[in-house]
């Protein structure tokens, strides 16, 4: 999904990003495919703001969506289909993953 | 810098988190060895405590720094290499750029 692969669009703080870094295994094993899944499903969910995502050559990946409010990061985080990715995530794709909610205070872009 | 290919050990929240999101221009032209510097620097600033880089081959990138404090990061921010960098960054590698300063109130990790 074009989401994925460009900056978000996000309106002025205050709002909420949820950094997940995780570090890949060798194989693909159905993640790509999970993941785009994942990325159409969250953005559906009411309070999603944008998602930016990448992963380097040597399986290191960031993946940071942006929320209105902590309701919509639970919201999220409760739905069947992602429950059941996260197991998946801990059990066949990522060898090690850091989750960090944060409260994004402050924002500039550029050019 | 290994540091910049890894899951950054941190403390336990609260702390702070600057996420830099940027889109490279084509070709290198010095850019690599510049944000190995600028890693090297950040990372002997007091108050830091670890850093998460991954670029995609499509050019997008993700840097995602920790800090202590708002103190230590606007310490950073005005290091006058770093500003030096900062102007190089908008004039020459990065098409487009956001960055987002947040403060990080949960983690949490695996497996």
């Amino acid at each position: 999904m074009d989401t994925a692969a460009s900056i978000a669009q996000t309106p002025e703080p205050p709002y909420y990003a949820v950094i997940f870094t995780s570090r890949r295994r060798e194989g693909d094993r159905g993640y790509a495919a999970m993941a785009d899944r994942m990325i159409e499903l969250g953005s559906g969910v009411d309070g999603f703001l944008g998602i930016e995502n990448t992963r380097d050559v040597n399986g290191l990946g960031i993946t940071v969506s942006y929320w209105r409010d902590e309701a919509a990061i639970m919201a999220w985080k409760r739905d069947a289909e992602h429950v059941k990715a996260q197991q998946g995530g801990k059990e066949t794709w990522c060898g090690d993953y850091q989750v960090r909610i944060a409260k994004v205070e402050r924002a500039h872009h550029g050019p």
